[in-house]
Formats: structure tokens, C-alpha cells, sequence
């Protein structure tokens, strides 16, 4: 008996949940968990079933295509941990929170190594017995830098790659060879207070809630499909340093909710937009 | 083209989906939304849709009897506003808030009358051209009170009742006779405070957060299927009379996203859980 | 015994808490409450105190000035209620909100009337017995149209000016005239989403969380002091529509929230950010 | 330049605030920030004051109790780092939150050792050059077992003594030793579900919300001064342990928080209640 993720999406017409789900129980699988929905502004369905059996996958996938009209897009896969890289600069919060789940099993995700741009958080990662690669980018151009790290990421060929709080801006021909891929963790609530520094933006603005994104990486930065958000009140009394410490409680929250989510195979994308079962 | 919402629940086996929505597709309904839930620690499942299409109802439920197991529960109504019947004492933030709603057509439903075992919300009701039954506790038993508010009750037939900070308790006999059907908002979050004055149990004993529930009545009191729950933080700053005003904030709310859940027809009631499909 | 409210604000040194201490004590007053900050950024004191007791407010004043600085900002004031004037154009939350407070006795504040720049809301208003003007904006210019209302500002002499879903711009010449007394609800979480339909932005941004800004008005457009923020978590799930729906009870909280603040003299302006003791 | 926190609490009345400023300005010290509170229901005044200058500890403490009624509690301290001891049983999330915290100076403490009834987070601590002491309660008295323990404390001296899921019960005799110096992360939102399963018990009971409260430990289980408590949504698709996982990053919150708070002296004790200066 094995698990499976099932994934469709598609146009939406009359009668697709009844047509899948003859499908798989057709082929002797039982629905275990089941979510659908429609996406109206541009009628777009979207369906994911966790199925329990022993089928094979590629006779399921041509039912499936059989029965469906043309142009739908049908994943089915088994379930199974996810392979991931992080990547990192100087602040090690939400790298930490990674390590310790990873540590204690609950991460849903093997870690494949850390790629830093700085050395320093080499040591917390050694103490996991992960390999962490340090590729500088001071003497390099960006091109350079991101050809050393593309050698690296194809070495370990990762289902997703996760910018925890890596401090340079990725070009768009290196975010292009993931798409959908790439997860990043950006201090601010988006769209509020995009770009650098969003702690002495938000201090200065003088806000009374402060957050953290986690979204997909596109082209263009800060505006990819959002995952999750989280937030935190604060109030006069808040330095902006202040401001950092309790943010970054919402930066680990979100980033971890995020992953949670992806790695369970539960985020669809549809433009620049998530649908996320739960 | 009409609206309906369908709702099975019974024991879980493979393939119901299937045959649920081959029947809804042989009938030539359109299924605009879909949830199904298996609770498993009994192995019971649960499925709402919502369908659009034209079909005689009893064909429809006769054929889905049909096809189900034998001890399914079968419900499929057409889409419609709910009749409510509120009841209260003397506090007026929930039903002023049911009565804002109502007035602009935003509570999905009709508030046939409201009842107070004090008079003093009346005039309060009377703005809103709503009946007001001022039927006292005073100097009658239980049992004659109770009598005197269900002749109201059965005049008015109302899908749900709504206690809304009335702050008697009914008896196990008039209970009975509304199963899943009197929505209850207590001032605490259960199941902590259960009882009287949960603001002052809650400022006794110094804690951080306080809460609201919402839950349908049973004859254990305070111990029924809760809906919603919300919470304020609070500090050692608040008095007692503080609590009691931002927590009536929370009151408010918990009972009205109870209601909007309850109203759409969207709470299963398992045991003493409720499911509610989003 | 009467109850006064102090706030003090200036340029930060040693020893000014003593200083006014000293003299608030030798006028006999007790301080029940008591309340300082100093924003670092620029050496700024600011000091609140709710004090019991019977004086001469012009010679405690005078006391004050001597035994301080020049240059720092008394305000000593008995504690009241304050009157308010409530703006509006079609939608009635806030609006309701407000009014049930002030029926109830819980806003701390008279309504001394509404504003409407169109008709709709007049009969809410007036089950409450407040007056309510219909002041068209149509056939005039914004000149004539603020013209119009000013008059009936001046007419009450209120101490805020709630913009409770007002819906149209006020002239920077007509927000000049009330600095800090204008007080506004946003539909977003600002800095996200300035200007018009924020959640129609929301929404094809594809955020996961939306919010509710009350704010002062300044003649920059939603870049005014923050006094309150709240939030909402929200889903794929979420149409505009049920964004506006959930928006909107986010919105009467951040509006209600600030107003007690505001109404309580516990809000301090400097600079562009708010100070606010609770 | 030093800087000093000033701990005040004794019985309310009139001037308080001034002699206690005209005392600290006397002794040339500069007031940073202050705080005070008057619990009415007995009565009680609490002040902390942060200053800063270079001052004869006991000189200012024995001015201060000069002028101030007798009864009055004083503590004058340095601001400095905390000592503090984790005990710990089998879970890691908390320990491994202030670990990282610990090792990237965010703790405001120092970690002394952590003491385990349970050898398996030996590995865990070791990584980051802490010691551990696996002190078995197996085949041992609660007496023996906890003077094993209490050899390790008294050898290290902490300020406090952190449960960070220690799943047994301290005996009466062990708790008395550490008045105000014993903060537990409990699992659930106290009073709700005190006791063992908290996250059974919330399962069964159906809640919407679960949470986890760090209190002080008295001798009666779970109801000591509570510090802090978080809280966060379920639905009915939460499985127990579904719950665990996300309560643990509540437990994580609550603990954290409430170490903030106690390990910067910003927390006074008074009956069985916190006042918490932010």
C-alpha cells in the first residue's frame, strides 16, 4: 500500500470531479483527503486528492489524460520527503529553525547542504553534519557568482530552493531555471515595504503591525506568488532594532508555514497568485 | 437555475465520492463547490456541495439513498435565508450587532422577533421595525417560563434560535426540543470560565488572553459543540470592567462568524465537534 | 474631586519626572496614573498623567511652565467627554458601530451629528436622534462642497472629526484647518494598498492576510499618523467580495480602537507616528 | 556608566512617584525609562525604573528606604545577564529555541547546564558546548531524585530555573526552595486543560483554538503566576497530532516571550497574578 498526491488543474467544466474520481476508483484507489476549487475570475479548476493503493503510475496518469479534456495538467506522484538546499547570508534564524526540524525529523524534507555568500554560519551548520558551501561573491561578477552556485544546486538536483534570508538579489536568468522552485522569506508584509531595509521603513512610517512573507521567486523581486504571512503588533515602544527581534519570530513562522505547505504538496500556483489546501 | 446544498454524512468506505457525484452528474446539477471530510477516529464521513441546476428534490435524494449504504443522512435543500428567533437579557452588544446586519442585508438570514426576559432592549429593537416579547422571569417557575417563550417559538417556527447574551439557563427539556438548533455566545473561552461572571474568574486568576465561544446548546451547560472561538490579549492593566469591554468586542464576533457558518449551512455536528467547510 | 489629564511633551533632560512630580504634588493632586517615552530618535519627552483633586487649572499650568523648560508643550485638562462629528458617504459599518457605542454610553464621546455626502444613511441616523445632514457633492465644486460642511463644523465646534467611510478627498486647505483632529479608517493595511479599491489590490496580489488602518488625516493621502491597525487572515478562497465582508469587521475594530484611544487624551502626534499610552 | 534597574512595591498612596524621582535625582542618576502601576484591588503600587550613572548600591537603596513608608520591597541591581538551568525530559523544540538563542547572544542569559530525566537530548545540547546531566528518575524516590538534581542547581547558582517540558512533577519541598525563580511552559491555554494530554483533552472537547501558557511554578500544578500565553487556530482537520505540531510552535513563543520579560527584570509577582512592564 502506498501513498499518492494526485494534482490536477485545468478549465473548469461540468462534471471533472466525477470523471477523475471514476478514474481512481477505477483503478482501485481509495480517496483518503480530497480538495477542489475554482478559480472564477478566469474559471480555472484546480483538485488535489491523497490516494492509498498500488497502481501503476503511468497507466493512472493515461486514464486520467484519456478522460480529461485536452490541456489539463495532471501530477501524480508518490508521496515522499522532499530534497532541498538553503541558502543563506548572515542571520541564522530561520536557517536554525530549518536545521532543528530537519534534526528532530519534522521538517518533511531532507537537507541537501547550505550555500552561503558569507562564511559565517558555517560552524551552526557543521555542528548537523550538513555540508556547507561558502561561495563568496566579493571579486565576482554576478554571472560568476551564480554560475559557482548553479554547479553546486545541479550536484544535489533539490525539489526546491529556500532563501533563508539570503541577502542578494538572484538574476532573472537564474530564478527562470526554477520556476516555482525557489522559496524566499521577505521581512516585511508584502506589499507593504518592499526592498532593502523593511524594519527602518516600517519604523519610520510608523506602523502598529509588522510581518513576514514567504513567496515564490520571479523576475521581479518582492512580487512573486505569496505562500503565507505573519504578523506582529507593536507599538512606539519599538526600536527598530526591537522591531528585527520580534520580526524575525514571524520570519521563522512564515517560512516554516510555507514549507510545511509546499513540501506537503498542497500549494497550486495560478498567475501570481497560491491556492493552498489545508 | 436554482442553488442547492447537499449534505451526506455516514460511515466512510471507498469510492463514496464517486458515487455521490455520479448521481449529482445524472441529474444534470452542476457542482459549484465541494468539501468532504473523513473523521477518523470513527471512520465517518462527511461531504457538502453546493450544486446549481433545476431537479425535482425528492427524485434527487431517493436516487442518492439509493446509491449510498444503507444509515447515510441525506440532506438537499435549496440555497435559501434562514428564519432566527434571538433571545437576550440586558446586555445589547450581539444583538445590536445581528440587527445592524440584518437591517443591511448582510445576515443572511430573517429575525422573526426578539425575546428578553427583561424589557429594557426593547426600544432598541423597535428601531429596527423587529417584534419585541418581553416575556419576564419573574414570579413563574421555570416551567411556566419556558412555556410562555415557546408559544413565540412555535408561532414563528425560526430555523435556529440565538441566545445572544441571554443569561438564563434553559432547561434540559426545552433543550431537547432543538437539537443543533439554539447557537449559544459565552463570554469566556471555553472550556476554561465555564459558569458565571467568567470575567472575573478570568481577572482572578491573571491570565493573558481572554476569549469568547460560540456553541450550540446542550443540556450540559456551557458544554456543547463549540462553533467559533476568538481571543483578545489583555494585561495586568485591565479592570474587570476592561475585560468586559474588549471582550464583548470578541463576543461579537464570535457569534456572528458562528452564525454566517451556521446560516450557509456549512456545520456538520459530530458527537460534541462540530465540522464546519470553509 | 475632579479627575485631570496632563500630557507634557519637549525636549528630553534629567530629572524632568521629578520636576513635575514635585509640582503636581505640592498642588495636591494625586497621580493615579502615570505614563512616560522618550523617542530616542529625537530626544523627545512625552509624559501623561491622570491625576485626582481639586485646583486651579491656569495656576498649575503656570507652575508647571516655570518648573520646566522652554519651550515644552501643558495640556492640563479635566477629564470629558469630548464631541465628535461622524463623515460619511455609503456604507454603513462604521457608522453603525459608532452610533451603537454612543446609544449605549460606551464611545466616550457625542455624536453631534453626521455628515453625509450622499442620502443613504440618513434614516439609520435617525432612529438614534442625531441629526444628520445630506451635504451633495454633486453640481459643486470641492470648494462649495467643503464650504458646505465647514459650516456645519462650525456650527457644532466638535473636538474630532471622524471620517467613518467617508469617501471622497479632502482638500489639504480644509485638513489644515483640524491638525490632528481629523481621524480616518483605511480599508488596508497601510502602507499596502494607499488610494482606491484596496482590496480589489489585495486581492490580485494575492496576499494572505488583509488589514484596517485608522489614521490621522494629513494633506498627503493615507500617509497620515497611525493610531491602530488590525488584521485578517484570509484564503484563496476569498472573493472581493468576502474580503470586503471580512475587511469590514476589521475595519470597525481599528476604528473603534483608535477612538478610545484618541478620546481617552492617551495619543500623542510627533512627527508622523503616533504615541500611545495605554 | 552603568546602568541600574529599580524594583519598588509596597503599599499606594500620594507622592510615591515624587520621592521616589527626587531620591534617584538626588544621587545624580538619570531616569531612562519608567513604569508604574497601581493595583486597586489592594491597593498595591509596583514602579521599575531604568537608570543610568555610577552610584553606591547601598547608599541608594538605604536613601530609598528612608524615604519611603516602611513595608516597602527595594531592589537596586546592575542590569546584567541572567544564570540560568533547563531541565528538560524528552521534547526539543523549547530547549532547542533557547539554545540557538543562547548561542547567537539573543537569550539575555547565560545557560548554565540543562538537566535531563531522560538521556536522548544529550546529543542536542553537546553540539553547542553546554553540559548536560542525565539525572534518571528511574528506580528512585521523588526525594532522591530530586536531591540529584538539586546538587547540580546549587553547584551553578542560577537566577532561574527553566521547565522546558519537563514532564515530571516538582514535589512541594523542591518548589519552595525557588520562589518566582521556576518558569514551566505548560501545553495548553491555562485554565483550560490543566493537567496531563492537554492536547488530547482540546482534541475531544472539539476547541477552535489551543494554546500554551508560561507561568511561575507554585506548589499547585499549573496554577502558578501566569507570564505569558499564545494561542492558535485549529479546524476540525487537526488531528491530536496535528495539534502537537502546531502547539509546539505556540510553546516555543510563549516560553521565549515569558523569559524576555522575567530575564529583564520587567516582571513583578503579586499574589497569584504577574504585572509585566513592556
Amino acid at each position: 500500500m502506498n501513498t499518492y498526491i494526485l494534482l490536477i488543474e485545468g478549465k473548469d467544466e461540468q462534471g471533472l470531479i466525477n470523471k477523475i474520481t471514476s478514474t481512481i476508483f477505477a483503478q482501485g484507489l481509495n480517496i483518503v483527503l480530497n480538495d477542489e476549487f475554482v478559480e472564477k475570475e478566469n474559471q480555472r479548476f484546480f483538485m488535489r486528492s491523497k490516494c492509498t493503493g498500488s497502481v501503476n503510475i503511468d497507466e493512472i496518469v493515461s486514464e486520467l489524460k484519456r478522460s480529461l479534456p485536452n490541456g489539463f495538467k495532471i501530477t501524480f506522484i508518490p508521496q515522499r520527503k522532499k530534497d532541498i538546499i538553503v541558502m543563506v547570508t548572515k542571520e541564522h534564524h530561520c536557517l536554525a529553525d530549518l536545521l532543528i526540524r530537519h534534526e528532530f525529523n519534522k521538517l518533511n524534507a531532507r537537507i541537501c547542504c547550505v550555500i552561503g555568500n558569507r562564511p559565517g554560519l558555517q560552524s551552526l551548520v557543521n555542528k548537523f553534519q550538513i555540508p556547507f558551501y561558502h561561495v563568496t561573491h566579493l571579486n565576482k561578477t554576478r554571472e560568476d557568482h551564480e554560475s559557482a552556485i548553479l554547479k553546486i544546486i545541479e550536484e544535489h538536483n533539490p525539489d526546491y530552493i529556500i532563501l533563508a534570508k539570503y541577502m542578494r538579489i538572484l538574476s532573472p536568468n537564474f530564478v527562470k531555471l526554477f520556476p516555482n522552485k525557489i522559496i524566499n522569506i521577505h521581512h516585511s508584509f508584502l506589499p507593504a515595504f518592499i526592498g532593502a531595509n523593511p524594519y527602518e521603513q516600517a519604523f519610520y512610517r510608523g506602523v502598529k503591525i509588522i510581518g513576514a512573507t514567504s513567496h515564490f521567486v520571479t523576475a521581479e523581486i518582492d512580487e512573486g506568488p505569496i505562500i503565507t504571512q505573519e504578523v506582529v503588533s507593536i507599538s512606539h515602544k519599538h526600536s527598530i532594532e526591537d522591531m528585527k527581534q520580534v520580526g524575525q519570530d514571524a520570519e521563522i513562522l512564515a517560512l516554516s508555514k510555507a514549507l510545511k505547505s509546499v513540501l506537503e504538496d498542497r500549494v497550486f500556483v495560478s498567475g501570481n497568485k497560491t491556492i493552498i489546501f489545508s
